[in-house]
């Protein structure tokens, strides 16, 4: 069986490292043939730019390295379920799969804020299809940070 | 009552550009107290980058230029509504409000492709209010670049 876990482990840890530069909890990277190619974190505050999530600028990268044909066969692993935003991006860019170890509920639990629609809810409406996987067993791994962060940060969302 | 033909024009005006610079026909202008502040095309040839979207260019443009607070003010006009992509970056920007002519429904109808997410399924569900107008009464004239664009050039996306 397939093992998600080191990608989503580098991912989650990008979530941290994005905490410790000032932004927000999120992380992110390109596989291909068992081999990470990019990484991006969260840069909505040192970026000033709020849409900069963690996929979103992944997704940016991918586009200025690879063609939409390359990137099918990639899967994009992120620590927390993509939001409307990033999950259009995802599906644009022609990245064939997406993981994600958190979900965006357990995220709304934690943190109770944002935009409401799973990933599936817009990767479903496609007329290419994406792979979604999650969350996976490492979602309380994920959260962690989540937990850590948000009550600090609330306020400035 | 509030005018927003001028603004929609320039929007339209815009995708009609963006065809002609080689990107697919889709045009945004951001506009505060009546001046337009800013102005973006799609760009996903030119850029290389299929997330190019106008909105998208336009929302980074923005956010790069002024903060959430002062784009809550502010109006963003596009040709066609937005996909759940942009929809996202719109709500994430802070910006306060988004009018479009043409529906997604109506370039669906033309064009058969792509995420089938209204902007309002996406912006409905923020923490935060963000008014949506639209289709208007220029929807026709702004599909018209559609009905010229896509029979064309469906193969491409």
């Amino acid at each position: 069986m397939e093992n998600h876990e080191p990608f989503l482990r580098e991912a989650i840890a990008l979530s941290k490292s994005a905490v410790a530069n000032g932004d927000e909890p999120f992380g992110s990277v390109l596989v291909k043939d068992g081999a990470v190619l990019l990484r991006a974190e969260n840069s909505v505050f040192t970026g000033h730019d709020m849409t900069n999530h963690a996929e979103m600028n992944l997704v940016k990268l991918a586009a200025r390295h690879h063609d939409p044909a390359f990137l099918a066969d990639c899967t994009l692993y992120t620590s927390t379920e993509p939001c409307a935003m990033c999950s259009g991006a995802i599906y644009w860019s022609g990245i064939g799969r997406m993981v994600f170890a958190c979900s965006e509920t357990r995220l709304g639990e934690i943190a109770g804020i944002g935009l409401n629609v799973p990933s599936r809810a817009v990767l479903q409406t496609g007329a290419r299809a994406v792979t979604v996987v999650g969350p996976t067993n490492l979602e309380e791994e994920a959260a962690e940070v989540h937990q850590e962060f948000w009550p600090k940060h609330l306020s400035k969302v």
